[in-house]
């Protein structure tokens, strides 16, 4: 049996004449795309025209929902009342869901942007609420969840499938939450040692943290970013790095 | 044979903590609910709540997108490429979708929003691309277009299910255009007279102009009022009036 | 000597085609007014009509800035960098500026809105952050701040003009917070109960506790709400209170 | 007496997180900097930066409104009454000229942009609309107008200071309008032809049409623009034409 793991990156996160991130390039390496809705980035247009250019790659379609805030591309905490979050997932993966079948894909998985994400990776029940929102719309779509976090029981308890994530350039404490971004080593900027790293992990099915530690889980997917001067040769290292020790890159299954 | 006219009217237009409309006394008179979809006004609480409210009465669920113009409620005209104008119903089309699906709905219609109905209205390209990109998503949608315009026509060349409406409440010149509302009579304000009239038209399966000339039209469904002093009453005056005749309320078949 | 206090209210909430709040009727009985700035509500129509209508009834302007949250009417918590927040209350005053200009009136002072001003009210730097962000382009602004919190502690740091307020219809703790909303009898719905209250803590110069405990504080002004079924009968009482103890309802003044 | 011109971009054209113009290296070659209000592009935080650039450099701060319209950029026309259109022009130059106080300087211009700009220079009445709205808010402002067009003549029916511009990289017909967009030769991506071409004109007092005639106008500022590949290039290539020629780069003075 060959054993395989999925690249996902955040895409579609251009707005009106505002471009961001090397979409082209990463839908290349990656086997999963995160597109944003709308709210946080992304508009209809750039929804359609990134879609359509995942379904020609043969990449995997994910709605990217998040909070209502341009400005803040989503990465500022808001606190919602519990329906609010749900119709605001609701909506977005609506909206998704009918861009893809227009583009002649289909949305495969379902991933929460910046503080959204956040926030439901600490407060179970946020995730819940989210996941729930969600399964109503769409029952067998695939909830990617940050792995050993809030986000990762919620989809548990609900036994929808799920794909748990780890991520490509940071680097996570003993207890698998991530160094903080203030901290020396926290994000890894050289391609060299994101990719072998990478394997190491997808190999020992376990998280390595910085002093050492390795925590084991379960590992469908590595988070790679699509900004930022290395960005892409950071993808390729990752792609490259799991290639050499056999391991294939591929979408996600949908597994409980 | 029973003879039978639907009645619609446009809901879900509060907006945040704003209300709009009488949305819960009509809901008792129509069989349409034309519900805003975010861009003009609705937003996904509201989304939600409206059709909630829509499937408990029984009344059937329209997607009524518009232009992203809060400020001018989607009436004041803009002007879009034609890709442009394609996504943003694809993208209003799909919300609803998935909110009428988590209300334990489904979206049986839809209808164009203020100035992009009136626009589509003149401009039979303009008027099929929106329906196009309507029938991309939802093949089997009903596509509610205002009688005896380009709108008619573009449902007709698409060969698409359609439901031809005339107003309850404007006075029509003889080429079946509207009189202009800065003309006397040119909106009816008397409940007395509103009920009346439309149900002489129904029979005659004719619009009645201003001048007393009848144009034989298609008629599958009235357009009420929900805002304005007497949009109640006169919405009441049609719906009696209609039943006063032998004429059923009941939401349009599916016809093309 | 004779006493004055000033009585306040937020107005020109409207948006769009949607309207809220009694602000004609309040008008009459207010004498300062806090104008939405277009981030939460208001848009510059509103702004403009709300402005020109104050300066007829001789009514003191402010402004009244809150988050960028149209839905939530900035009553959801935003967490905001520093730089942020004062460029967000730089913005909305300097909008606020210019309307005010072009009504014929100007802008006498400046209050929080909403989840920005709770926030603001216990929280000193985030509180003297927006207040120097005001005073940077009106430097003889008044802030107007609730009483006894770090709003007040701010301005007074700051050594800027402040104005003090209470609310008129809400029950205080014995350190000065608020009754929570959702304990019985923290909101003052009796205008034969509300007026004399207030008549007494004016009187007293201290906010009077649920408890009949008495916190010594400085009252220059009233907060009356705008909305809700008995809102403007009780500033009538409140206001008809006051002057039947002679107490005169006056702008504040401009005090350190 | 020395001859003097103004070169002036668009800037401060960022939004939130995305990035957009060659700001920083414009503000080297520039004299005026027209910065977007906030509705069509940029935000608080990117109008603070922005403006503190111009202000350091010494470049001349100029108000930029457009419609509210982030995802079209401004560019798609929009039809709003009068009203509305001069609250919109006076709100966002309010904005500006908080933002100018705080960086340290203050808005000497007002150019209006995209699709406000376009209909304006076809419509006298709605450019003078708008420029009555802003010398309400600000008498002395310099009104900067499209050379030859409907805005010239609204600013000298007014009789306000005016700067007449002209474009760096457009081609103009006899009637000085710009050759249109799709035409062969319309705008000129040749640094080595820009340069000279300008130089020509501004020392001429006209507008030099494809065809060579030569349309005597007031020129007192040259248009570049900051994005595209060639943007600086052409910026530095009018530069130092017009140096070569004797003519000096400064701010436009306050002129009628």
């Amino acid at each position: 049996m060959t054993r395989s793991v999925d690249l996902n990156a955040d895409m579609g996160e251009s707005f009106g004449p505002w471009k961001m991130g090397e979409d082209a390039a990463l839908l290349d390496i990656v086997s999963s795309a995160n597109i944003a809705c709308g709210f946080h980035a992304g508009d209809p247009d750039v929804m359609a025209a990134t879609m359509r250019l995942a379904v020609e790659r043969g990449v995997g379609i994910g709605a990217h929902p998040g909070f209502a805030d341009l400005q803040g591309f989503g990465r500022r905490r808001m606190h919602l009342p519990k329906d609010t979050l749900a119709n605001l997932v609701r909506y977005q993966l609506g909206a998704a869901l009918a861009m893809a079948r227009a583009a002649g894909g289909e949305v495969r998985h379902l991933k929460l942007h910046g503080a959204l994400a956040n926030m439901a990776a600490e407060d179970v029940v946020m995730a819940r609420t989210c996941y729930e929102a969600a399964l109503d719309i769409a029952p067998d779509i695939i909830v990617m969840v940050l792995a050993a976090t809030a986000q990762q029981e919620a989809a548990r308890e609900l036994g929808c499938h799920l794909a748990a994530e780890i991520f490509a350039d940071r680097a996570y404490n003993d207890d698998a939450t991530l160094v903080d971004r203030s901290l020396p080593g926290s994000v890894i900027h050289d391609p060299a040692v994101a990719g072998p790293r990478i394997a190491r992990m997808v190999k020992a099915g376990a998280i390595i943290t910085e002093a050492g530690k390795q925590i084991a889980t379960r590992i469908d997917t590595i988070c790679l970013h699509g900004d930022g001067a290395t960005a892409v040769k950071i993808a390729r290292s990752v792609r490259e790095s799991l290639l050499a020790e056999g391991i294939e890159v591929r979408r996600f299954a949908a597994m409980r």
